[in-house]
């Protein structure tokens, strides 16, 4: 399974795309294999149907869903598939993201969304996090995750310059 | 289509009833036919799919949704449907329905939810609102509205009780 | 009933027209016959109650009512007519639309308000559920309004593009 | 004038007596007269016409108006007469009188509401805020006014009890 | 009294007067004198102190006191004089006045606010407020305030423009 | 590495144990190893660094953090620690757990927690997210994960019961 | 001065002591000498005034303000003294302590009030704040505060009890 | 002591320091001692405990940490050193620092931050805060602290200039 793992990126439309670059980038970076693919709980919900229930199939293993506003991918595809599914709260315009934080987090339960922080900050992490996840059956993908972590950690400057 | 128009009344699980309730008891004051289910967006999102796909075809005329937390059933089905659908956020435990009510009023362009109050206010306002909606193509209907609000009008005492 | 139906789309100042402009594009682009004014609940209450009393009459069947901050407009209208009311909260200065949500949307029971999201995805779907509205007697919107839908669905791209 | 200056303490409905109260209690404690009476903006809009434009000529100098939820009534009875409008946010179920507090303080430049505290403190203070207006043309009352608050400054202990 | 009576604008800094200069303008158009000043709870207590009880001798009517943040201005001179006080919330900059409103308005029984909308409406509404506690006792101004709320009602366009 | 796999579940102090509970339940009814202790950031920051630092060593594959408030716990976990730290905001006394929920979900880039619910809904899907996450590498907990959200499904009613 | 100086703690009103009881009694069994008063900025400004003006000169180093609502007491004392002032938000009806809470931190540069938790966990670290500022002159109270702090981690037991 | 006593500020990351920078000018203006260091809770923790342990032994009196959204930095210091903490909430992205805010006030009772406000008025108000503690035991300090305070009282002019 290791070989054909892969983190599935979706995002409610087009405009999330600046912010979920972020969760590709860091990926791309860890070299795991990313689908990135815009798929509309609202627009297109047939789409995100078919997608969720082919998911497992399709050898996908992490899905992290990103969305903005009244903000229901992320947990119609958990509602739709027993994968992980971790969700980004794209910064809205009026409410600055409270609306998509809440739209995402406050699932009942049965039905789990793992959150990240509102924005480009939650993109990337929402990456490390399917990272993690993969690592646990992947020991090169934790020895990357390992170094990456380090040479951030390595990067902290001791004083901050003017 | 008079005579079968009929309004759903949808909900996500069962400890919605007590507020939605509200909503089946002025549309039956009203003589409106209701039809009211249980319908999860989580727990049974292809109950959810089939429910709002067939609901042209059986009949009715404007669909009533509601749902707490991240209340996702109201924009849900008015995604899989072009009839109307109002939403009425439940009074949620923690965020006391600010969660439900950001999670159902703020839905992207293209896909409406007419938000009412949370709670149970809400539940009355939505039956009223799907029996002004159904009272454009039914002279009768729009005398029994008038008749009630007259009547509710009547009742406010000039000067508070002690 | 079905010619002279048409949409009343009403605000408190010009100032929130370019907000409210999206509501009357959408109805334009679904040929449904729209009258557009300014009717400011607190600078002009006396043109606000003949407008609401009328409105009947004039063969309006839904109003769409857009405003900011205090939002009085959309309820105090629905208080004076028995026509569906639907409420869009215009994104106000220093609380992003909050207060006018809540103004809006918080009606009691009795006199509901089908309100939509905050700011131009707010007053296109007020546009939008308006005219799912009338397409309950009007079998060529429905199909009008249905081909909108299905070409809003198509234009949804598979991947995004950078 | 001043013989018959007097308040009108108005409410939108019977549940917000309790609050409102404290409003008459301190204005009786006073001697300030006054004119309790259920307004309801949403369900009784005529009755709030009426009552708002007749009141100068009745010798209503101060109206204090309390109201919960999206709380209309403050504003609109400043929309229909140029006397001092003093608001009260009744505490709401939901939202803690958070919706009230907005509804009522965030008006348009044009059309003021003096806005008190959400909840009875509110009420006790708009009563005492139209006693000091009031007692700006009436010596007698700036006495009485000037009493109450040196009593109640010299009601305060130096240590707290257990 | 009514040759003297006056309203004096107090805020707590000069960053307060782009809004604050709203309330001076519109009392300046009515024709009601002004006495503006910078008076800070918190940089200049003693100076509050000294104006606060002062200012009914100073033939001051009505107290109109702008701040933003921690906004403990017009609290504190409603703590020190029997003098109407009306609040000011001035638009911060992390919470966008947010604290200011909660600042100004929550006060405890006893000590009376009447506050205003956040910012340069709030300015305006607190000058109209305080022209119509000085027109109680004067009909001169209350005729000029009669015209203006008329003028600035016949200012409403029927329609919006482009 | 799947025998030994199991979940770690930490929180704050015994009072966040009922809140807690509802995940070791739901993992021990997917017959997931649990590890449950209580690790404070705040009281005891050397046994939670001792705890984050070992955990990797000791087959530990999950960590569940549960926290209230000011609630550290679960990020400064994942700053110690490569592992997939998932974080349950617990609902406090003043706030309702808003400020549970923004300290947990709000991390910089680079450390990521993946945030559930406030509450109890929160920390029965830390379990069942925990438990996806072990899926991956585990067929016969995909089995057991699967059945179980059947059963849920199937359990949901076709109506309400009054 | 290490033999008088002592801790002044003062409250708005009678209601804040069960509150701010908590910070007398951390203080107490960490042998701080406290001064306990009852000080209203909107009741008895005077007193206050005198009070924080006199502090430095009677011994006091520290002086904690609990304050609810438009919690103005930390604030003014701070403008009045240039001694430590450390605020505790009382938790309030209608909001819960989030007016109290922003009431008292959000000062303006130039006058500092250090700001606690919401509620009793506030009072407390505000009497362990006050005793750690003082430790820094006093090594006996930094022993003491040491062995506080490490009985207190001590007792944290190692996993939950049902 | 009083020769080696200053203040640690210490801040999550460079981009902290535009607003930590205010902290540092104050107390450079008031000549007491500041090292300033950049101290990453989440992504160099063992820098932090490092940091807060040794921080005793370094003579350091008083530790102002800066940090944003999901701030753990003032807390978890407070967790390792019994010296008093300050925290600045720095003003985050898409909260505007309300995130920040409650991260680091709402701290649990054991483990006190004294808190100042979001953004640059509560860095200043940590150095003078930090200040007014040092000079409980150096009058010198206490004589420039109050020249500082004087001389900014005495800056504010009577009346705003256009």
């Amino acid at each position: 399974m290791a070989e054909q793992a892969k983190v599935a990126i979706v995002m409610g439309s087009q405009s999330d795309w600046p912010t979920m670059k972020h969760c590709a980038d860091i990926l791309e970076e860890l070299e795991v294999a990313v689908d990135v693919r815009i798929v509309s709980a609202h627009r297109t919900p047939d789409r995100m149907y078919d997608f969720a229930r082919a998911a497992e199939g399709e050898g996908i293993a992490v899905i992290v869903a990103g969305a903005g506003g009244a903000a229901h991918l992320p947990g119609m595809i958990a509602a739709l598939t027993h994968l992980p599914v971790l969700g980004v709260p794209v910064q809205s315009r009026a409410l600055s993201g409270q609306d998509s934080l809440l739209s995402i987090v406050q699932m009942p339960a049965g039905v789990p969304v793992g959150t990240l922080a509102i924005g480009e900050a939650g993109a990337t992490n929402a990456g490390l996090l399917a990272a993690s996840i993969l690592a646990g059956s992947d020991a090169a993908l934790t020895g990357r995750l390992k170094t990456w972590r380090q040479a951030r950690s390595d990067a902290v400057a001791e004083r901050p310059e003017e």
